[in-house]
C-alpha cells in the first residue's frame, strides 16, 4: 500500500493538488494509494500529540496509521523558507518509536514558488528519512515556479512536470 | 539586544535550561538577553498563525516580536529525528515577511541524547537562516549525550560544555 | 559484484584498512568483493583524466571500471574538513557520463579522528550519489575517534564498530 | 585584501571568467582583489602536496598564500555532480593547519549548466567553511544555465546575474 503525504497543513494546498495528480498517475499504473493531507492535523497537535503525549491523541493516531500502515510513502513537499514545512517535521516528531515511518520506502517531490524546486528541502528530508531507516528513491522530483503550471482547480499545465512525475512513479513502483 | 530561542515547545526542556545558562553567561560578559521559549507558543498556532493567518494572532505576534526586535539571536536546538524540531521551523514559517528574523546575526547550539550533538540539525538550520539573510557564527556548539551532563534543575556538570558555551558567547558578542 | 571504495588517496589509510575488514565481513557472509583504493589513482589524474580528458587515461579508466562494473558499492569515507575527501569527489568528477556509478546501490561508512564520524561527509555524499541515480542504504555507519579503535596493522578493537559493520553489510546484501 | 577563488582546475573555465567579472565589480567599488585560479594547481598536487606532504610543495604553497594572506575570499564554484568540484575540496584538504583559510570571511557564487545554480554545492561548502571558522555571507549567489548568459570571451549577457553579483559584492565589502 502506498500513502501520499501532502506535506503542509495549508488548506487546498498545491501540495494536495499535486498529491491528487500523483494518485491518478499511480492508478493509471494499476496501483492503489491513499492521501494523508496534513491539513487534517488537529489544530493543537503540537501541544497535545507530541513528546509525552505521543500516542494519546486519537485523531492524530488515525493520521499516523495512514503512514505507518503503508509500505511506501510519497512525500509532496512545498518549500517553505528553503526547507520542508515545519508542520511536516512536527508530524514526524510525533510518530511513535519504534514504528511510525521507519524502514519504509519513500519518493520525494518538491514544489516551490521560487526557482529551487525544494532542492534543499528534499536534501534535509532525506537526512531525516534515512535516519528513520527509510530508503529514498534517488530520483527526487523538483517542480519550481509551480504557480505558473498548476491551476487552482488542480490542472497541471506543464508536460515536463507530468513526465517527471510519471517517471518517478514508475520507478517507485519497482523500488 | 540578544534573544535566546529555546527551540522546542516541550515544557521545561533541556533547551530551555541551556538557554537560561546561556543568558547567565551573557550577563557575566555584561550583555542583556531575553528568552523566547517555544513552550509559550499558542497550542493551535499551526492552524491559526501561519500562512493566510500570518500576523493575525496577538499571542503569536508577541513571541515574534521577541525575535524580530533583537539584533542577535541564539538558537538552542534539540535534535529531533536528526534535524531541528518541526515546531521551531513552524515558528519560522509563521514569521512576517519581510521582517521576522531577516538580516540578523545568529549563534547556534545543538543538543542531543545521541552522539551527534545536533550536527545535521544545525546544518539544516544554517541553510534556513542564510536564506533569511541572517549571518551565522561559524562556531556552532554541539552538546551530545546531554542527559549525562545536565540535571533536571539546570546544573551543567560538564566543564567542556561550559567552555564551549563561553567561547561561543564571547565570539558572538563581537560578531 | 560489490566494489569497496577506500575513499582517500592517502597510502595505507585507515579507510583502506576498514575496507579490508569490510571485505572480510562480506566474505564471511559468502559475498565476493573487490577493493578500489584511491591511493592507486595516477598522481596527475586531476590534470589528465577529468573534463576534456575524460576517458583518455588508461590507468584511470582501469580504476573506473572497478566501480562501473559493480552492482553495489561500499564507500569508506574519512572525514576531511567536515566533508568527504576532495580526491574522492574528483574521482567521481572524472567518471564517464552516462555510466560511471549511475544507477547502482551504495552503502556508506564514515570515519573520523573527531567525534562526528563523518556525519556531514555522508550527508553530502548522499546528495551526490542520489543525483547520480544511485540508491543509498539508509543505515549509514559512523566510526568516530577511529584512532582509538584501529591499529596500524588493521585490527579493529571495538566490538560496537564491528557490529555496526556487520549489520550494515548484512542489510546491504539484501538491499 | 580580497582573493577570488576560481573553484575548478579546468582551463579558461566559466568560473574563471566570472571571477574576472567579479574583480572588475570590486574595482568599480574601489576594492583591490587577486584571483586564485585552481587551473594553476600543480598537475600532481593530490599526490605531492596533501597529508604528509602538506607544506612541502613550493608551487602549491604559493597558491595557498594567495588564500591565506587574504582577509576575505570569494569562492566562484561550478556545480559538478550536484556539489562543489572535488579539486576545490582537495585544495582545501591541502591547506596548512592551523592557518589556511581559517577565520576569514567568505562570499559564495555558484554556477551550473543545469537549473540548480550550485545550491547544494554552496550548502556543502558552507558546512566546510564554517568548520574552518570562516564566516559566510548569507547572500549566496546562484547563476543557473550559465552557458546561456556567459560568452567564451567572458561577456555576461544577463542583467539579473550582473545585479546579483553587484549586490553581493557590495554587501561583502561591508561584511
Amino acid at each position: 500500500m502506498i500513502t501520499i503525504v501532502a506535506g503542509t497543513n495549508r488548506r487546498n494546498s498545491r501540495a494536495r493538488r499535486i498529491s491528487d495528480l500523483y494518485a491518478a498517475q499511480l492508478r493509471e499504473f494499476g496501483a492503489d494509494s491513499r492521501i494523508l493531507d496534513l491539513a487534517d492535523l488537529p489544530a493543537d497537535f503540537t501541544a497535545t500529540a507530541l513528546y509525552d503525549n505521543a500516542g494519546l491523541h486519537p485523531e492524530f493516531n488515525q493520521l499516523v496509521s495512514l503512514a505507518s500502515d503503508a509500505d511506501k510513502l510519497v512525500f509532496v513537499v512545498p518549500e517553505y523558507n528553503c526547507s520542508y514545512p515545519g508542520v511536516l517535521k512536527a508530524f514526524i516528531d510525533g510518530l511513535p518509536y519504534p514504528g511510525g515511518i521507519r524502514n519504509k520506502k519513500a519518493a520525494l517531490v518538491g514544489l516551490s514558488s521560487g526557482t529551487q524546486g525544494g532542492l534543499l528541502a528534499l536534501s534535509h528530508l532525506t537526512d531525516v528519512l534515512m535516519y528513520l531507516g527509510t530508503a529514498v528513491l534517488p530520483l527526487r522530483v523538483r517542480l519550481p515556479t509551480i504557480e505558473a503550471s498548476l491551476t487552482t482547480t488542480g490542472q497541471l499545465n506543464n508536460p515536463l512536470f507530468e513526465q517527471l512525475i510519471r517517471e518517478q512513479a514508475e520507478q517507485f513502483l519497482q523500488f
